[in-house]
């Protein structure tokens, strides 16, 4: 699980709760009416601006991200060294023992499909394929969180802005400004707590997510490669190590 | 039709309306002048920055756009498969029975071209230009909903400060103000409506509907030049499976 | 004349006054004092920005766009085929028949350079050279624009910071803050005006039209090119018509 | 000295003092615990931002490129003609008398390199190395006073914000009111003055000055490589006109 | 240590201090309460945005920046022609002297592997790896306070919508408006300080060391690179010079 992005959000609220509730009751930010306008608006501009599939994919997209845990590079390319070694000495189909122990459906797929005999160089294609889709998916699902990250504030002001024109119709009670003015600046707030502790953070953090994700799957493609290509384990291991930080490189071979 | 575009533009109208309601009359929000300066004035600033055809080229665009039933990409690989297989066992002529079957005016000017004897190579060029000129076509209607969308508000703003500037100049009946502003405050409230609810959500679908229709005719233009080179129809599905999502691909041929 | 642009700017500040005067008299909103800190300002700052002759000239080129009428592209193709013809059958100086014909100085001197004995390449290159200065004229001109529609709303405002602090420091008699403040805000209205109804949508226009000046010139330079290079005029026809949409493609041979 | 950027800032200054006296005392307008905020915070900001040579740096770029004359390229281009023309007939070494009549610096510096027997692609590079580097020192200079006009506002709103913070707390006096929000307004006047009267347009006259001289400076390095290289001088003017607009290109040979 | 960023932000906030005492107590400006709301709720964000790691090493890159010396490039160029000379003398052993001497952790790294006999391009390489790394750390720290100087702005206009909310909501005694209103704009003066003089610079001078630290490693690793091929030093220190300023460029030979 993403824990950052938990207690980021955690945080930012509970802060912002017990700021308000040092200042008075709860209550007062809670309006069913105004939630639903600045949400409301916000989701239905969203799908003007994208398809149905979109959208869901992109809550989808979310979850799995926060959930998901990706492995560290230093145990995949651990992990790719042991089926070099394995498969240099007893050959290809002698990998199939390790189906069930990687647990990643990326992994999963590439050794499946270097035991049914595929190629090297049509599997490296096949998979470079697929990460640019999920490359793709995960660009378009950033963009959706970036684009209900400027449409939630401005669905706030034209809720303002509506409760502005109605309170000003119909100054004749002074005591009652006060508060209809509070409930017309409720939206403002909504909107700008949704854009900025959520859409556009998890906006960044989905793209961030995506680049860790590229890498790992980038590396397993790669190390399926020189594993069917049948390369000198200790030379792959150097060529594998470029794609990670200096520090996180350790040698699986002793020296 | 695209559905997601009407759900979302009457979804975001409804709130809006139900949320005014809620509050009093909807005929405060209705004042056929302001309405006038915000999209007369966005019409206008609009017309100096694009020539007359563009502008209602754009409309039409958007038109074709919510009410364009884009074919799905597996219903056209499974169409080009079966063209090529008819083509294979009678020849290129026999392909002019499916001419009437085929909606799609392009996938039609594509066939006739076949059918009209045309070479491979040159028929992909001169669909591939077409292509070009439908990509251009639908940016600039983008763009223009893009200007259309930041000329808006600042219509809105314009107008409201017409009304501060009159309210302002006349305030020997305090009780007027309140309802003067009101109404200052309603061009303000249309062009954010108009820019965030229609304007610039409808610039983006544009860039994604035109991003389909794109891949779905460079589908047709590919698959076809593959018919008229006599290509094995297997091999021509892997080629054209390239072009879509994964969980997309299903093959029309038993393994 | 560039129709749009004229009827853009004159529909704009028509319902601008009609909304005006419904309200109350226009005299309200013409105040010399503030019109000439918003204008005078723009002007200073953008004469920071550019020097002299750059701003004279971007008046110049503006004008030169809306008063300019452009050659229809199909026009052109149909004189440069009527040109191929022509030399071919009489030779290149027969062309010398047609100099008082062509209207477009750019063309003139085009004709005058192939009827001067000019080589094909050469004469390209030369014509590309100016193609692209004009094109660098255009685009300075256009940036200029945009420059003062981001410096007439700062204008605008500190015009209006002054009406504010002067408004502010002499509050004795409260019957006169409504008219002081609403003199303030007529800077802002005036900032705001000369941005998004002129200078900003002119910058776009002026884009506009360079890309079809540019599109008529490069169609010029090449036709005149195949011309002098002897080129069979049917063949010159399709390379000519791949420069524009194909709903303008008329062919000027019968089939 | 570039008069446009002197006439702007006068102008400007000019109109906003006569538009404030127009209203009032000019000694509104003069609070100097507001300059100091203002202009303090903004040079602090930018000296957390650029080290101290580059922002000392960037004044004196200002200053030279104000004060700079640049010779015309068509001046430049005679000048390299006549010295094409001593040097076939005299030899590289008679440019030595031309040493005191060049006044810039980079052009003295070419034609010592000239006389002192460097070959001809050996001082280009040289040349070239060296204008990358004015280049580089130019759009760095910019940047600050980019920079600088993004902070100038900002510490304009950060005073104003102190001024109503202490207005709100001590509302016992109602005439004080006006005066105390007056002032706290002075420093958003200031930043937004700062801003857009001085540094965003500063910024832009440096690019556009910058361009200038590398071209002025590009025109000279190339010049001396076709003097050295011993070049026709009539195909050399050709050449370099190629580097000035059309209306500027006059030939120092009678045709 | 990176003097001007201290001095900077001593500065600014001296003068602001000042400021703020010279027209009232300076406790007005502290409440523990709209810090901690717009201070956390900006921390809140950012984790969000990013994992833990990358923040906390953001932090570290900070610190490292504002303390760390960075040697000048002259001194760099002097100890490789030094190291050159020693090498061609008496061998690339006979650098292991030197070790101690050299204090920047990436020079002795790159004297390390020369003396541990690694070939010129293989190190080069290793290096450039490591620079890469280094460079994308940097950007990286650059990024994330650039995004914290887009959330602090954010979370002090929603800790002000929760102040007017509640002192909207309770408005029966006049005399507490002021004070109520002066503590919600609070939030909003803590972000834009937090913002402008913080966050923003902050994230510049990190841009602007990457490219200083970015620059003396290359040097490092191309000289490295000349002395372990045997390089003549004179020809060496010309190639090391194109990567400094022409003022810089003083000889460690005599002519």
């Amino acid at each position: 699980m993403d824990l950052s992005t938990v207690v980021g959000i955690v945080a930012a609220f509970a802060l912002m709760i017990v700021a308000i509730m040092s200042g008075g009751s709860l209550m007062l930010f809670i309006d069913p009416a105004s939630m639903m306008i600045v949400l409301g608006g916000t989701i239905g501009a969203t799908l003007v601006h994208y398809p149905f599939r979109s959208v869901f994919g992109a809550m989808a997209v979310f979850k799995k991200t926060v959930f998901h845990q990706e492995t560290a590079p230093q145990a995949i390319i651990g992990q790719l060294i042991q089926f070099a070694g394995k498969a240099r000495k007893e050959g290809i189909l002698a990998l199939e023992s390790f189906l069930d122990e990687v647990k990643d459906p990326f992994f999963q797929k590439a050794l499946q499909m270097a035991v049914d005999g595929q190629e090297a160089e049509a599997m490296k294609e096949m998979l470079d394929k697929e990460i640019e889709y999920i490359q793709e998916r995960h660009e378009s699902g950033a963009d959706i969180f970036i684009a209900m990250g400027s449409y939630a504030p401005a669905m706030g002001m034209i809720g303002t802005l509506i409760g502005l024109v109605q309170m000003l119709q119909s100054m004749s009670d002074p005591s009652s400004i006060g508060p209809a003015m509070a409930v017309a600046l409720l939206t403002t707030f909504y909107g700008s707590v949704i854009a900025n502790i959520l859409c556009l953070p998890i906006a960044g953090k989905l793209k961030n997510r995506s680049g860790e994700e590229i890498l790992s799957k980038t590396l397993i493609a790669e190390g399926m490669r020189c594993v069917l290509a049948g390369e000198n384990p200790r030379l792959m291991e150097q060529k594998l190590h470029t794609f990670v930080a200096p520090k996180l490189r350790e040698s699986n071979f002793k020296k």
